[in-house]
């Protein structure tokens, strides 16, 4: 491809040209391509494009304003397609749109498929309800693999997968066995469904399952799918391999903004407007303020003490980073620990003896460093400390260790206490810790100067 | 189950027993039990397994201590068992072993295994190649759908996955097409292989992509497998959507840790031993810490200022902090973009022209409240900042503003500097930023102070 699509249209303006020239391309980058556009101009191409191809260029998640050019368009000829997409990319769809949009499409969906979108709807957007698709091969356990071999060679274009068939009880329709095409094309043709593959209990999860935790699920059991059933052991849906990789990816940098201190994006950072941008950093970053104040208020208390030693003013700054950076440390592992179902809720106190020591030797390690720098500045004669300077060295050093043990134990029992309070561990973001950390390490350090200076400097 | 197997095994020491408990759980959680038992114990245990479920235990990923269980086993039961395991965990098993324990393993697998075992060592274990698996499907570009259909079910037991089939040229056995499983069973049966399915050319990788380059291709075609390619267009091997999973996650993690200021644990949390964890933990922290030694220098620099105006002091960590936050949130925003390849490195203009002036707007933002704070404090009586206090707060609400922009630059600008350097741009960790705005800061607090006050409190 030498001339890109988007702007070949620029150029001439003709729908049907782009449509042909993108007929040749892959449905995500059709859809990359027609972001450039206006939704107008691009309800007009996906019009003009193949019905296949238009089906699935709605299907791709790369179509950032699929909302809005479906509402450009025709719903005689929208309707149709969007029928035909997956049922978990059309319930994404529906849930961007207002009620009187939804009232116009939903006429022109199947009775049948209308059912299963209304049944996703129900469920929140981050559960396994909620990304499940609805299209799915089911047999009932009777069949023998060579009718199951001719239900997918008749149904299985229509199906987002065929690379597992659920085998269902012929009485109460609830799910008896998973069976995946392989097996099935492996094995003798006259064979019952039942008696073919693992005689494991087929893996499921309810449709209120959180989609990370489906996610783990199928990585760790290297699944193409999974089974969302009901208490009665029916089958609502299945979740697939390529959904849960979206999931993960979404759910990566939610987790990566959020520890960054800032509420999710939720849209690319090139793309999101400065009003919207705005409002999701000047929330936390507005909060995190107000926590620091408490800074001010705290060095207030200390006021005659500076005014008696400037000196440990200097050093201010150097021990509160100290525990925040320790902090910091200790959050990000253990929010990464829970992430990854290391770590759970009951572990704290075994995470509490292992930062503990961890915290110690660290801050010592620290405080080493703090009390030969003011040494080696001393003597070469780079900063004069005053005459009092192996206390102030002191007064540093023991402050370190007590500092990064407060940060390494706050740190990492933050995402506890959020989680044990019903919040999300990943909103225990580094400046979250940073600014609980600072408080703290300004009232060790004037305190631990009180007892060391007392009756030299202060 | 009622006991956990790991549990009845120390009871009862009986590797068989355990076997028989285990023989219908899922390898995965096989695997997870194992943890808690020495090398040795489960070297026994994996030897009194079935020979298969043995071979999907070493397979999953979740055996931490593959390596030492392998070792702990007579070669004559391990030979065959490594052999049997899927091409890329046997590449990851030998990456782990030294030189002696690979020559002691090397003989016991079949010639042609150790071939591609040997070419996959060759790539690094975050490349393409390095996670690629060599055992895959193909079928000259002559043959017809019913002879692929033939040949799957007499090999297919013993491939990673059947459900993607390369297609190559006759001539040179270079790649022309790729068939899944459900084309070829949905297709006539007579057909030539290459004419099923899509038209579009194959998508490919190179064997030194980077492991999330190619996470990030599967997961937008929504693919199974994705062939990688010599340049010649022969099929080196396939990576598969399982393994992108497992290299998604671990990147996740890897990228939470260095945010959160730390080199990546690349272990467990609660396994890792307390002295290699101080290790990670120490170098960052010291590195930081050294960083953040300037501001003991800067403020050095000011303690003049700081003996006639205490009251600058008080405000210190309170606007050091503020530049910190800023700068965390702008490079967690841009780490992510970049990962997701949304903003590269040329766009680096583009970002800072956006970042300007949300850094004037939310630092107007803060500034206001900053005043507001003073000015409150002041006149409710709850603390005396003197008789220049309106002059005080316009130097905090001046400095948070020059701090907040600078920290959003600065944060934004840093992960383009060290990808342009060469490193990877999530080692720019929240505490990272938060070291090179705290020097800054505390210069532009001052300086501010210096112009407003001077001639009043200065």
């Amino acid at each position: 491809m030498t001339v890109a699509p988007e702007l070949l249209y620029l150029l001439t303006g003709d729908p049907a040209e782009f449509a042909e020239v993108v007929a040749g391309m892959q449905p995500a980058d059709v859809a990359d391509a027609l972001r450039s556009l206006t939704p107008e101009a691009a309800a007009r191409v996906v019009a003009a494009l193949p019905f296949d191809l238009a089906v699935l260029v709605l299907d791709a998640p790369e179509l950032e304003n699929r909302r809005e050019i479906v509402r450009a368009m025709d719903p005689r000829i929208s309707g149709p397609l969007v029928d035909a997409m997956s049922g978990d990319q059309q319930a994404e769809l529906f849930r961007e749109m207002p009620e009187p949009e939804r009232a116009r499409l939903l006429p022109a969906l199947h009775p049948k498929g209308r059912e299963s979108l209304q049944l996703l709807l129900k469920y929140p957007p981050e559960s396994a309800g909620g990304i499940m698709t609805t299209e799915f091969l089911s047999v009932p356990a009777t069949w023998n693999v060579e009718q199951a071999l001719q239900l997918i060679r008749r149904v299985g274009g229509a199906k987002e997968t065929v690379y597992a068939v659920y085998v269902l009880d012929p009485e109460n329709g609830s799910l008896r066995h998973v069976v995946s095409l392989r097996e099935l094309i492996l094995s003798d043709r006259a064979r019952r469904v039942d008696q073919v593959g693992s005689t494991r209990d087929p893996l499921t999860v309810t449709p209120w399952m959180d989609r990370e935790e489906v996610a783990r699920l199928i990585s760790k059991y290297d699944l193409l799918a999974v089974p969302v059933v009901d208490p009665n052991g029916r089958v609502l849906g299945i979740v697939t391999v390529d959904d849960v990789i979206d999931a993960l990816v979404a759910e990566t940098t939610e987790d990566v903004q959020k520890f960054g201190g800032m509420a999710a994006l939720d849209e690319p950072y090139m793309e999101i407007g400065l009003p919207r941008m705005l409002r999701k950093r000047a929330g936390w970053l507005a909060a995190l303020f107000v926590g620091e104040m408490l800074t001010a208020t705290a060095m207030g208390h200390y006021e005659h003490e500076i005014e008696r030693a400037v000196v440990l003013a200097l050093f201010v700054p150097l021990i509160i980073s100290s525990g925040g950076n320790s902090g910091s440390q200790a959050t990000s592992l253990i929010i990464r620990a829970m992430a990854l179902g290391e770590v759970r809720l009951r572990d704290w106190w075994r995470v509490a003896v292992r930062e503990l020591p961890s915290g110690l030797c660290l801050g010592a390690f620290l405080g080493v460093i703090g009390v030969g720098r003011i040494y080696l500045w001393q003597e070469l004669g780079w900063y004069d400390y005053g005459p009092h300077y192996p206390l102030v060295a002191l007064t540093v050093g023991v402050a370190l260790v007590g500092v990064v043990t407060f940060g390494s134990l706050a740190g990492s029992m933050l995402p506890f206490v959020l989680r044990r309070l019903g919040f999300d561990p990943a909103s225990a973001s580094a400046p979250f810790v940073a600014t609980l950390v600072d408080v703290t390490g300004l009232v060790i350090f004037f305190s631990v100067g009180l007892l060391i200076l007392r009756g030299t400097l202060l």
